[in-house]
């Protein structure tokens, strides 16, 4: 598997120093292990209390050692950043790659934007189209044959794509409109033999690209070693960051357990074992937490969980500490990530019966295990719902956590509210406050995702990440929208407002309120079990359809318990979902309204699934109970437009965020929150 | 193709009289083929006007041939319906199946109720399983294995199976709860053989046979010669009915502007031929009608469409006029139904590319094609989505049957307003009042589908079908539910309203107003091109979710153009559906509410899809024109639960109907239709 394979760093970090400091500390330490380590600790984000990590490099610490460690590991990550996105490296990168298609006799390669896990962030190791290509966008693919290449990416990123993906060496394509099929259609040729690595794919995927190969007279090539490693040669190692246990009393439930129930099912419907590589599932499962990714304290793991309950957890073992070793038990045997191949290869030799999910899981594991002798069941990963629906202390801990974010939040918001004539806010200013804010909150682990901080236009830009080049001054008369969230160990938040600077125009107000209405809209709905997201979606579009209006992105999405701020299976949006909405499941509500080139407005609040009485059929009826805490701004309501049930609503909703944060927040913003809290109708 | 074998009528009719008859008459007809004729249309069913189908069979007419000929008929159709429903027949006829089973060497055969063109409505010749087991519900199956046998239906016909069924003969399952592939896997045995008929299974139901086959260690055998035809040694022919031309007057588009625009699509994906089994397409395709089933006016037949535009019609040649071999012209074929199976192997025999339906097709289709050397595409039906999008001349037939039809109604709604006070009023004569007043319209050609008149109780059972031992009669105080359609050359209608007989109670006033609210929702929801039907569904149920209710059927359903009162691709329900509502699409907005043991209310309007204007992005916005005209029983509607906004639709559509409709209705009508669509604030 190419994920288990780690390269020895070029070392950036002197083996001599290194000795000489260890020694100094009075350690025994093998100099090159710890380099490595140190590698792997650059290779994955650093986390609020940077040197919390080190204990996984040394087994003493003294402050000097944690310094010159900390600045060995910056070293690294600098290097490893520098080397990703070298300016002007991609046509020798291209033709590097293209050299090594040719010698293993292969015409082409496709790249996608993922690694082994299909999870929604990747680390540094995994970022091989940002290292060919030079495109840094959270989506994208290319495809690479003898005498062209494309770039895919989708409306969002068609400028950037422009900014950092060489058009002479790249066709630039958009991936729905244009896609990888229809281009591979018209420059495959009879006897081309197209590459992929089979991890990155997903069976559907495949069979996407086997039937234009097909069509085209040309082979497709699983590739187990993936060329654009081979001509990475600065490739950052697997990242390595400490596993830690998530305990019961955030948990709420025990691994045993969780392991117990899914296990029974599988022994149900004669199933010998899942394999699982989500590692947010596993993270889960096993109720750990890790640090191998941006956003998300996830590690990366795999796991096969068995009929009797047992997993096999395939983890770099440098990434453990003893307490997690003690934590997971007897009943979790622990394995390095080599090992998965052959734990496969054994499994399909005994003719087990084996569970996958083909929606996120490489074609890899389904050609090995089916080689093997397995028979493969495909169905949903079994801890996506589970994992889906809030236990009672997850649900009290996510209430809690939302209590104190939104106090930081709303702390934020009264300052941004005096900053009306500072020359010094901008939007990377401003999201700076914001996390100063959280950070005041000794449980804050960081964010949930990066800050989405759009003053004026660059709140009309939907994925909008601010930069250097395109930060903006916040200044009046101009609409600011802040998406943000963050990671403690009861709960993962993610809030959205939209606040007026000077006076709001009438249009402005008018668009705010429609999109107000369907936040309302939403967060009022009663509906019975068995209800999917999709069907409640236009609840919240009805207000600005009814104006010729819309928002061109999914109205809500699920949020983990310390976990992703993306996850399955439900979600609330115009495509349809299989997943019905559950009790304890957490969503987004998160309408909006953007003017290209003008203003984005996005009102968005966590809710929480909760039940609502029974229908007389005796299926139970839900609704939502908004989690979220921070006040709306009434400068941009036109009470005019809303029913007076709309009216109540929001008057509540403001009573709540009143009574129960006044007393967390600074005396400065109690004040201003009494006034901003106040009954709409009281102008 | 079983289909096109026709057995001889077991001579209900005397050769000899018939013979002296058309002696009598002059004429030299082989009195066998009128015979075989008479029964194919005995087999069809009775059209308002029986006599026009008598030139079918004698080249000329005197009317006391007709009157012969119609008493032949009727003496063979008696015959049919005796022979078909024959009491305690049941475990002799599963006996002679288990034999004929047994001598083909097979150990069990599935008996679904569908026929080659899995249409809604089936010919008597289709009804196995009625013939089998007695019931005669419009859904179910059964499945005969040599010591047990199963029938399944679903929850609406749990009473009446047990009615029906001999449960000593047939364990009785439900359908949904209990399937029959879990039924299978519990009594079949290994080195069993399973019979199915190939035209009668799609693909995708023949996968989870042959799943539960193989998983039982049986075999799944097709049977291209249906065992159960083999001992119904009464069983009726094909039908035979008049095809006419369906004029362009009323089709709006000419056949050949049909047959070019999906031959282009053909050409454009590299499809050399299209089969097309369903006969509401062919008729859509060909402009043509007939009457070969019950409520539909379509010809059962098969065709192929070219790529050049050009069609193989396969159909019995004894229902075609005339002015229909003239109409469909030189660029179709005409063959016997019989010639379809070597046409299609000559299809493969030229390695042609062929497009077939999955989800409406027999296997038979693509066995049949796929073993000749054809390659298969798999795509939708290509009528449906243009038949159903209907044209400019189209919606002006269906907007002026609405009016015809919702004159009709009126009356009957006027009429039965006056019969407080009647002790003759049941179910079956207020039904047959309501046909005599469509009746009376000289273009209607019958019913939509057979009327739902369910008072009190009986309009809580949703697909109620009244007969003598169900029939209730309607007085005070009750409510009363009639649901009814009629087919018009320029147009389909359905229709329900719901009206009080006495004051109705607080609770029914309730219930009605927020049905009422739930279709005045989904009258007046705005929305853009792109919208499926699943995403609008949840605006009808709100307002019942909001008080603890909901209803058990689909919220709307397309409707043809002189077609099938229920047709797709689109439809409005929970079940996410792929096709978006798009301008010309007709649908049904049909919410209820249906109290066991006690009323059942459901208000049902056809609306039109129009355009409304443009999203900023240039996005069409869409919206439903309301196409039926009758008044909404405003002593049901309790005005302080409805918002202004309600109240003001409400109004303006009882202003519609009673300017549109005065001048049409009877004169009592005119002056009960002003007093209940006065607005509803003037109490």
């Amino acid at each position: 598997m190419a994920t288990t394979g780690s390269k020895s760093t070029q070392s950036a970090v002197d083996t001599t120093d290194l000795e000489k400091q260890l020694a100094d500390a009075g350690l025994e330490s093998d100099p090159a292990a710890v380099r490595e380590i140190l590698a792997g600790l650059a290779a994955a984000p650093l986390s609020l209390d940077p040197t919390e990590s080190l204990g996984l490099a040394v087994e003493a610490r003294t402050e000097t050692l944690d310094q010159f460690l900390l600045d060995c590991r910056k070293t690294i990550a600098d290097r490893f950043e520098a080397a990703l996105l070298e300016t002007g490296a991609s046509a020798d990168r291209l033709a590097q790659l293209r050299d090594t298609l040719a010698a293993r006799n292969l015409t082409g390669f496709v790249v996608p934007l993922t690694d082994e896990h299909h999870n929604e962030y990747v680390a540094l190791r995994a970022q091989r189209l940002a290292w060919l290509t030079g495109f840094t966008g959270s989506a994208g693919l290319a495809a690479v044959l003898r005498d062209n290449a494309a770039m895919f990416v989708d409306g969002r990123y068609t400028l950037q794509v422009q900014d950092q993906v060489d058009g002479s060496l790249y066709d630039i394509r958009h991936m729905i409109d244009e896609p990888l099929e229809e281009w591979l259609a018209d420059h495959l040729k009879a006897g081309d033999k197209l590459g992929f690595d089979p991890l990155l794919h997903t069976p559907g995927s495949v069979r996407k690209l086997e039937t234009v190969c097909e069509d085209a007279g040309a082979e497709l090539v699983p590739c187990t070693d993936n060329p654009v490693d081979a001509v990475w040669t600065d490739q950052p190692p697997p990242p390595i960051s400490p596993i830690v246990p998530h305990g019961d009393r955030f948990a709420g439930e025990s691994s045993a357990k969780k392991r117990g129930d899914i296990a029974a099912s599988l022994t149900d419907r004669n199933i010998d074992t899942v394999v699982i590589s989500a590692p947010d599932s596993i993270a889960w499962l096993l109720n750990v937490r890790g640090g191998d990714v941006e956003n998300t304290p996830l590690p990366l793991s795999f796991a096969l969980l068995h009929a009797n309950g047992e997993v096999d957890w395939f983890v770099d073992t440098r990434k453990l500490t003893a307490p997690v070793r003690q934590h997971v038990g007897n009943a979790v045997s622990i394995h390095e990530p080599d090992a998965l191949e052959s734990e496969l290869k054994a499994l399909g030799g005994n003719e087990r019966t084996v569970q996958l999910d083909e929606t996120t899981m490489g074609v890899w594991f389904f050609d090995t295990l089916e080689q093997a002798g397995a028979r493969i069941i495909k169905a949903p990963d079994p801890c996506a719902l589970p994992k889906a629906r809030k236990n009672d202390v997850e649900q009290a801990g996510t209430r809690a956590a939302h209590v104190r974010d939104g106090a930081a939040l709303t702390n934020f918001l009264a300052w941004l509210s005096g900053q009306t004539d500072s020359t010094d806010l901008d939007e990377i200013s401003a999201a700076a406050k914001l996390q100063q804010f959280r950070e005041a909150d000794p449980s804050f682990k960081g964010p949930s995702f990066t800050t989405i901080s759009g003053a004026g236009a660059n709140g009309a830009i939907v994925h909008y990440r601010v930069d250097d080049e395109s930060n903006k001054a916040i200044q009046a008369p101009m609409l600011y929208l802040v998406d943000s969230g963050g990671q403690y160990p009861d709960g993962t938040t993610d809030v959205t407002r939209t606040v007026a600077f000077g006076v709001p125009t009438q249009a402005q107000r008018e668009h705010f309120t429609r999109v107000l209405k369907g936040h309302i809209a939403l967060a009022r709905a009663i509906f019975p079990e068995g209800t999917k997201g999709s069907q409640l979606d236009v609840l919240a579009r009805l207000p600005l359809w009814e104006a010729g209006l819309d928002f061109d992105h999914g109205t809500g999405h699920g949020v983990g318990s310390y976990l992703a701020v993306h996850e399955g299976p439900h979600r609330i949006s115009k495509a349809p979902n299989n997943t019905a909405l559950q009790p304890g499941m957490i969503v987004s509500n998160e309408p909006g309204y953007y003017l290209t080139g003008e203003y984005g407005i996005r009102i968005e609040n966590l809710v929480l699934v909760c039940e609502r009485g029974t229908l007389e059929n005796g299926k139970q009826l839900l609704g939502f109970d908004t989690l979220t805490l921070a006040p709306i701004d009434r400068t941009l309501i036109d009470a005019d437009l809303m029913t007076v049930e709309e009216v109540a609503w929001l008057d509540d909703y403001h009573q709540r965020v009143r009574d129960t944060l006044s007393d967390l927040v600074a005396d400065d913003t109690r004040t201003w929150l009494e006034n901003v809290t106040r009954p709409i109708k009281e102008g």
